[in-house]
Order: C-alpha cells, then sequence, then structure tokens
C-alpha cells in the first residue's frame, strides 16, 4: 500500500474519504456491471435480445458479485478487467452468450465506467468548490477591509486592504466552478465503440444502443466514440491541477503570513512537532503546496498519454488509469484542506 | 542561440515564420510601448494629463526605439526589462514624469504585452487550425472509404474505414477551435494593477482609465486584476499542449501506417538519410510526435508557476517567460507540419 | 485504493508483490520502531540512560504495536506520523520520557525509516537486475546471431543482427547495476539531526550516538545530516527512471516487432481481447512502456522537490513521499515485466 | 526569438555568456566538421584512403565554410542538418565522394558534435562550481558562526549557526563536482555506429577507425555504439538539475531571509522595481528558484526521450535536441548566479 491516499497513516493527511469512497475499486466494478446491465436491457429494446429475458439478465448482471481476486490475475494476464469479469458474469448467469457484452469490447466498458465515476466525483467536486467559496465569503466579511503589506517579489510593497489579497485566492475559485460545468457533458459520456471504434458489431441498431445506454445510466453525448481521442481526459486533468494550484498559491501565501515575524495570520491548532511541542506549524497551508505540485507534475503525464496510437493504445490508456485518479484525489484534499484552513484562521491581517 | 525555434539550422525543422515574428522580442517592447502609450493617453483622457501633451507624448512613446543594449543590461539588474524601458523613453522624451508610467508597474506593462502578443497568435492559431481542418476534410473526401486494419493495442483487429480512423485526427481538432474561442477573452485582457494590484495610485480614475485602456489596445475584460491570478495562463498553455498532444497521435500513427510491411500510406517527399539515400524518413510525423512531448513536459511547469506567491512572484513569473513562448512555437509548427503531412499523403488506407 | 500498484484489480497489472511488501506501510512502522530503539540503546551506551534500561526500553519499544488508526488521526492533525507514534510508545512503555525519542525529532524518524526501506529495496532492485541480465543472456546466447532489419526513424534500413538489438537492452541494465552499486550508500543512510540539524540536543555524545545507531541499524555514512539536502534522493528517483526507460525502450521495440506485418517476434501467452478472443496483446511490453513514462512524469516531482527550503519543508519533504515509493514500485514491476518477456519470447529475428 | 538565454533583453536575466558561446550554432558545425575530419584522417590511417589525400581532404573539412541558411533548408526536408553539411563538403572539396562521411551516419556526426560540446560544457561548469566552492567557502569564513534562527515548516524553531544553513547550501555542490567528474567519460564519447549501428560499413578497420577518431577528438569510450542507448544523456539532464535543484533551495533560502520582518540577510545591489524605485528585489535569488524549476521540468523530457525506438528514434532524438541545450544553459546561470549572490551578501545572520 503505497498510494498515499489511501494509506493507512499517510491517509490522514493525504486523503479525503468522501473521494476514496467514489473512487473505491468496488464502485468502479459496479459502474462496470452497470454498463453490461445498460446494454443487455439496450439490445432488448432494440430487439436483439427478447425484452423479458434482457431484463432478467440485467439484474442479474447488477446484482452479481465478482469474485476481486480472479479479476486482479485476469488483469494481470489480459492488461485489462474485463475479459475476466465477462467470463465470471457468463459463468454465473449462463444463457445466452450473446446477450452479455458481445459487441462491445473492454475499453467501452471501462471508459464508460470512468465516465460515471467522474460523474460522481464531479457532484463532490461541485460541493467541495461551493463549500469553499463560502468559506472565503466569510474571511471577506470578517477581514476583507483589514490591511497587509502587499509584497511583490518576496519584499515588502505597499499596504492593501486583506480583501486585494483575498480575491487573488477566491477569484480563481469561482471560475473553477464555471470551468467544471463547463467540461461535465465532455467526460460524463458513454463509450460505446465496438472492437475497433467503428460500432460495426452492433449495426443497424447501433446509435439506438448508445442513446439507450446513455439514457439509462445519465451520461451525455452518445455520439461521440471517443476510445482514441482522450483529448478532453487531459483537459479534465488540467482543470484538477488548475484547482490544486490556486490552492497552492493560497496554501503558500499562509505559510508566508504565518512566519515569526511577519504575523499576519493565526491559526487555530496547527500540527504539532515531536522535538518542538509549542510550534504551530501550519499543516494543511504546506499540504496545499505539496498537492498543487504533485498535481502539476501529474499533468504532464496525461498530456503524454494524448498520443495515443491507432485505434487503443495499451500504454497511453494504462497510463491514465496510473495518473487521474491520483489527481482526483489530490483535489478533493485540496479543497477540502482549504475550506478548513479557512474555518481555523483567527485573525488575519491588521484591524 | 540554443533555441530550438530560431536556430540557425534547428529552426528549419523547429521553428514556424508566422509565429516567430510574433514572438519576435522587438514585437514584445513594441507592445510595451503601445501599453505605455494608451497608459499615457488615458491620462489625458481622465483629466490628469493635459491633453494635448497626453497625444503628444503618447505618440513620442509610440515611435522611440529603444536602445536593446541598454535593455539587456537593465534586465539583468531589474529581473524585468521595464524599469530600463521606462527610464530610456523619460530620458528621449522629457517633460513631466508623471506623463509616463507613472502609477502603473512593470507587471502591468509586461502582462499587458503579453496579452497583445497573445491575441496576434491567437489570430494565426485560428488560421492554422483552420487550414488544418480543410487539410483533414480533403483527405477523408479523397480516402474516407478507403479500408485499413484497425489495430488495438498495436495488433491488427478488424477492419475499418480510413474515416474512423481520420475522424480520431480531425475531431480534436475541430474542438480545439472552440477552445481556443472559448478562451481568447480570458488571455486578451488588459493588466492594470499599479504597485500592488489594487490601482490604488489611479484612483478615483482607474477604472475609467482601465477602461479606456483596453478600448485602445483592443483587449478585454479590464475589470480584473489579474497580476497574481494566473490560472488563465496556465489554462491556455494546456490548450497549446491539447493541440500537440492531438497531432502527436496523427504523426505517430502516421509513422506507423509508412512502416514497411505495413505500407498504410504513402507519402511523397519524406527526408533524406545521409548513409542510406533510398530511405524516406517521415521527418514531419516524428516532428508532431517531438512536439507534442515537448509540450507535455512544458505545460507542468506552467501548472507549477500557478503557486505565485503573494502580490508578484518574481520565480513564478519568469518561469511563465520561459515556457510558454516556446509552448506557442511549438504549436504554431506542429500545426503547420499537420497541415503539410496532410498535403503529402499521395495513398493512404486500400481502395 | 486508488493507488494503481496495490489495487484490487489493477495491482495483477502494475504491482510488484515484493515490492509491496518492503513498502509496506505496516514495515514503514518497524523501521520508525526500529530508529527508535537503536536510539534508546544509543543513549545507553554513551551513559545518558542507564544501559539495562535502555535495552529494556529498546526492547519494549521493538515489540511494541502501534494502534494504526490513532496514527492516521495523529497524521491528519501533525503532517507527521511521529509525534502520535512518539505518544504512544510514551504512554504504553512509560518510564523516563527522555527514553524515547527525546533529542531527535520526526524527520529523523523518517528519513531514517525511508533509508531502511530503501536498503531492503535495492536488495530486491540487485536481484531482479540480474534475474534481467541472465534472461538478456539467454536471448542473446539463443537467437543472437539471428537477423532482423535495422530500423531507424521507423524505417527499414539495413539487415542487422539480433545482437546488434539486444545490446541496446542489456547494455544499459549492467550499467544501472553499477549506478545502483555506487548509490547504495548515498540513500541507505541514518539521519540524524535534532529539532534544527545541528545535533545540538544530543552534545556532547552527537557523533557517537549517530555512529552507535548507524552500526545498530547497518546504515551508512552517519556523519552527515541530510534533513535539507535532498539531492542523493533525487539522484535515486533518477535511477529509477533510468531503469524503467531505457525498459520502456525494450517495451516499445517489442511492441514494434510483434506487429502483424513485421512479425519479428512471437511471444507465448499474450494478454486476450473481450471483443476478439484471436489476439494475443503484448500486455507486458505495452506495461513497460506505460512505466517508463509514469517514472519520467514522476522524477520531475522529485527534482522539484530539492527546493526544499530552510531546515525543513513540509511541502517539500510530503511531496516525496507521494512519489518516490510509486517510482520504486513501477521500476519493480518494470524489471519483473522485462523479465517475464524474455522468458514469453519463444521467436526472435529471422534464422 | 523566444528562446530565454539568447533572447535580446531577457538574456540578461537568463543568459550566460560562457555557456552561450559554447552552444553556439556555428560551434555546432565546427564540431561536425572536425568529426567528418578526423574520419577522414582515420580512413587514411587503416589504409582506406591514401594517406595524403586523406590529410589534405581533411583540413579542407575543417576549413570549410558551410552556408547556414542551406543547412536551415536541409534540416527543414530532413529532419537532421547532415545529409545539408555532407553534400556542401562534398560539392566544395570533390574528389573521391568516399573520402568524406561514406560508411558513417547522420547520429554519428550530431551526437559525436553533442558529445564534444558537453566537454567544452564540462570544462565550464568545472570552474564554475569550484567558483561557487570558494563563494560558499568565504561566506562560512567571514559569517559562519553567526547564528540563526533555524526554520523548519516555515516557523521559527531553535537558534543554529549560519554554517549549519550554509552545509546545507555548499554540501551538495562539492558532491556536484564529484558527479560530474564521474559522468565525464560518459557523455564525451565517440559514437561511430554507421547505418544501423552495428559498424558494419567499416569493416574490417571499424574499432581502429573509432579508436583513432577518438584519439584525434579527445573523446573516450569509442568502443560503445550509443545511438539508440540514451541512458547517460538522461543522467547528466538529472546532473544538470541537481545543481539547480540544489541552487533553487539556496535561493529560496535567500527570499525567505531577505524578507521584512526576517531580515536576516542584506544584499548590495539588488534589482530595482519601475513603481517603487526604493525596493532592493532579491532577483538573482528569485532567479536561482526559477532555474531550478525550469530544470526540474525539463528533466522529465529527457526521461521520456529514453523510449527511444529501434536503431534511431527521430522523435525521441530531437525531443533531446529542444531540452538539453537549454538544461545546460539554465545551469551555467544559475551557478553564475549562485556565486553573484555570495558576492551581494553584506551581512547574513546576527553576530
Amino acid at each position: 500500500m503505497t498510494g498515499p491516499f489511501d494509506h493507512p497513516f499517510l491517509g490522514g493527511l493525504f486523503g479525503d474519504r468522501d473521494a476514496a469512497q467514489i473512487w473505491n475499486p468496488e464502485r468502479q466494478i459496479t459502474h462496470m456491471l452497470a454498463f453490461e446491465a445498460a446494454y443487455t436491457r439496450a439490445l432488448g429494446r432494440v430487439g436483439k435480445l427478447d425484452a423479458v429475458t434482457a431484463e432478467k439478465t440485467a439484474q442479474q448482471i447488477e446484482t452479481s458479485e465478482p469474485d476481486m481476486f480472479a479479476l486482479n490475475s485476469g488483469t494481470a494476464s489480459d492488461g485489462v478487467v474485463v475479459p475476466a469479469l465477462v467470463a465470471q458474469l457468463k459463468g454465473a448467469i449462463g444463457g445466452d452468450p450473446a446477450s452479455i457484452h458481445e459487441g462491445t469490447t473492454s475499453q467501452d466498458v471501462i471508459d464508460t465506467a470512468l465516465a460515471l465515476t467522474l460523474r460522481d466525483f464531479n457532484d463532490l467536486l461541485g460541493v467541495k468548490l461551493e463549500e469553499l467559496c463560502g468559506a472565503f465569503d466569510r474571511l471577506e466579511v470578517q477581514f476583507g477591509t483589514r490591511t497587509i503589506i502587499g509584497r511583490t517579489r518576496m519584499q515588502a510593497a505597499i499596504p492593501i486592504t486583506l480583501a486585494g489579497r483575498l480575491s487573488t485566492w477566491a477569484y480563481p475559485v469561482e471560475r473553477h466552478r464555471q470551468r467544471l460545468a463547463r467540461l461535465r457533458p465532455a467526460v460524463e459520456r458513454l463509450q460505446l465503440g465496438s472492437a475497433a471504434g467503428d460500432r460495426a458489431a452492433l449495426a443497424p441498431h447501433a446509435d439506438e444502443i448508445a442513446r439507450s445506454m446513455a439514457d439509462q445510466l445519465g451520461l451525455q453525448n452518445p455520439e461521440l466514440v471517443w476510445h482514441a481521442i482522450r483529448d478532453d481526459l487531459a483537459d479534465y486533468a488540467n482543470l484538477l491541477s488548475l484547482m490544486t494550484g490556486s490552492l497552492g498559491k493560497f496554501g503558500q501565501d499562509i505559510c508566508l503570513m504565518a512566519q515569526q515575524g511577519i504575523d499576519e495570520v493565526t491559526l487555530a491548532g496547527g500540527g504539532s512537532s515531536s522535538a518542538m511541542p509549542h510550534k504551530q506549524n501550519p499543516i494543511l497551508a504546506e499540504l496545499l503546496v505539496t498537492l498543487a505540485r504533485f498535481n502539476a507534475t501529474q499533468v504532464a503525464g496525461m498530456h503524454h498519454a494524448l498520443v495515443h496510437e491507432q485505434e487503443r493504445s495499451g500504454s497511453a490508456w494504462a497510463l491514465e488509469w496510473m495518473i487521474l485518479p491520483q489527481m482526483a484525489q489530490a483535489t478533493a484534499r485540496s479543497l477540502a484542506a482549504a475550506t478548513e484552513i479557512c474555518g481555523k484562521i483567527t485573525s488575519i491581517g491588521t484591524a
């Protein structure tokens, strides 16, 4: 267990519980089952399967409980979890093999499951962004008219109102809300392409199946097959890192303001030191800087994954799996920590 | 001369002439003079200067010819070019010192000059994106109904139409045009903040001055003071890298299609080899991959620059100067090279 | 659980069991306890504690079983696990508070525990590197005299022996072994600096304590206090990424050689596809490319962490925690996968 | 001209004159001519050419003055400068075509020319590292016994001697000198592989030719053909970034110490501000942070270039060209700026 977000003790610092639940592997499997059930139901709707059988099979899919150990082995040999998952489903449910998965491909399942995860996660981001806006608003109301020394190039310049500094923290957050609203449809999107992206195996019902599935799953834009078009995911990673980057500036400013000799902010309940119990360390403010630099580093990887060759790049695709979930977790934590810092500020600026 | 874009011989590979003119340092200085002239005129309009003097001074600013050698020395000692530039202007023009620059700060000049550069560059991007869309359209018309073997995980899968592959190249480019249209107002934007971002030195005419300057300069959104809010620039860098990343996929695909034994594309006039004159190397397609990885690497730096402390971070700001112009040049070259490749394709797919 | 290495199903692809055990959080805690026990014993040896008490306390430390839940909470509030761990130890063991931890600081514990982890991990790397060298040697013996078409710029050039291609894969691995041997002393190193790095709290026995601890723990170079000198860790991260990068080239070459139409390698037991059961995907070769790009992305973060301000940067330090363990895991997996690929090659080149 | 290092005005901040001369494109061409001349002479020595003709031709090569404009066009069409350069040489010199270049390839010329550049640049690094060590030594002698407040997590901890802080700046620089000495042979190395890396075209004299060329050029290790083995270059890039990273820590510390309210250092001659002439900005210290983050960003690109497919990757190779020269320039500037800062410190710490 070396991931920082769900680490038994580092998780206390880096992890966000809500985000962890959304990115939970069991929940990812649930989303994959939702894809398979929606597909089977769609086959019923277009008449490729008997509707009653389709509904019954879909329900069996939704309530199946995959053997995670076997999924692990399957991923090891196939590079994707789907062949093992489908084999389990077919083994457990029986009936016509054509009633499950056939006509779709691994990428359809995994990318659509990701879209469902992102939908849930975007809801969470929306809540956290709103909370943070509220927290900044409260600081503005309480302390906005106070004064601090504006500092440029780390040197004292001239006095400014605290509101001036605050606006450099709060303004981007408002903008991130708008960016998120705009990007949601681009990532909460069905992927259905069949073996090589042309939905050939679904003819002549391809578009009808896609629309039905998007309807069932609450996803958008069923027209686009995006298996080898990854720009929206990189764009989304960019947004996550814009969020943590803005908050990294906030965290860095708080660290600088909390220095002895500067003393522009007082925080309740900082971290304690094992060697110097009297110290109050601005743990969460430092964390914002860490998370900003983490995501700034990672976003490059998502851009490298744009070089996604041909109809499916196993290597570029798997790079997304390694990076995007971590960027999301880091972002959720950053938003929560920023709100928490605002709540700990007992004084800021000079009255 | 180690920059690849204007390098005496590597420039032939990496450089784009149109982009080079836009990012030319002399032109950057011209934009700075435009800022100063607009500011002086605005002082005339709000009555802080006599209108006739203001106009005359503004014209003198616009037509002044700064001593670049002295600007270089000034940048060495001040970290920004503006103090030296302003000193030259005041020395050359004389008159009331308050008629030039006073009330603004270095960052106002440099960030606004950048906005003017980006406006010109965005015009160029618009043209290049349109050309590339046209080139992809022509491929589609000419070859779209042909067949290639769809390949997933670098293995032959099933036959698809060339149109299927083409759409993975062309679709993102169309989307980049929309993204660019949306981002333009966010980066083609006046920066006017005075010493520490609150426009205090411009009171009570601050907003009027800002509006006048934005009008004169053809920039937008004069309300926002963005000296320490850099998210739109990182967002813009992201867009540049999305463009090169999409085209990196195109380039990688062309390289793979051009392999002997695969033979899915024929290109006229590839690069020659000093050892094997018979070889036709897919130079431009490889270049697209290089530029994609270059920008994917750089975008991280622009996100690190988001941690921009206090009212002005000399270190984060200068990091933008090192990176953003190069990303822009790489993007212009990538778009041009992609269009050029399309024009060299004499055959693609199987009739 | 969003980390790819210990993920319930993705772990099958990305995880290495041996590496996971070494980086296990419980084992990290065991290393921290080893630090504390060695320190207490050292206090006994220099006469700061009664030797019998010291030994008894040290044994109690070593056999204590920390409450991980409380460690998680402690990390959340303190930013480091150590204050909570020390509080637990003192609570459980009792006696003179000065017999546990006092005189050291959190960073001493965590950095030394990391050094112990790296020592174990370097042993593992040594084994894996040797296995891989053996695997490449066997390929050379079996197939080295065969012929392939040398390819430059993705174009067929002239025939070369397979040995020529093989040497570009194997040579760097041999060099990595030398690099590892050289770097081991630089990272398997005691950290003991007290509150601010000068060992002031340990005077006049500081060096004696350090030597004793290094002896007990099997670590090197007890003279250097490296709390704020992080170059060796970044250098180590570089080595990890050199390893994965070299193997990324191997993986990319195998993927290219396995293409239909090129057919230069035959692999037993590739991954299966959910849509096309006949396909044999070169999963592990693609994985090598993924891991190379993952580490190439991450190494930047370790270099950003070099900007480690003053006597301890909470933000730069925590960035190391997020990145280095993952780079290590990726490297272990890459080495194992490369060896596995060699074992699966049933034919390569033309006899 | 968008490269920051040779930019007409930004160059004053980012550029190092000595480094610029070493990386000058004309000098790169001179190194390529040196390669060609050494090769021709080596052909004479092994009896493939008449020795007198070989010497005469070699001298003609060395004194030829390539038409840079034509080299630019050639690079545009061939992706490398060498075919155009060789064509010019053959055109100008005439005689037996086999007396110039034949048997080698573009990569031999360019990689060997890079090795010659690195040899010169490493000499420069050696000088600059020594100067910086001297500067730190002088600070130590003058101020080492003074006191500052040790700061951990940006909070005042306990007083330490200035020597303690200084050692965290100076120690890594000493280590970088050792690293550089160790890496020099690995990058100052002949590349001679012929068309596909096996020196086939040079048989049976290949090794003799390589030894002769290495002798003539003052390069090492002529046995290794490293055309597709790029780890030493990435390792070298790592060293450059370790240097700038260590100095980034120094710069960050100086910025923090120079804050009003902290006042731990006094610098002569900081940068001036266009809005606040009284301010003294720690320009060079900020620059160290910028250059650290620049190189930390770039090093990732050099690691991505390790995925260098087959016998020559046009795309990965060109990525090195875009990045490594800039990293080198940034490093030279960083070393010079750090030395300059030391010289400007008029007081540091508390007597």
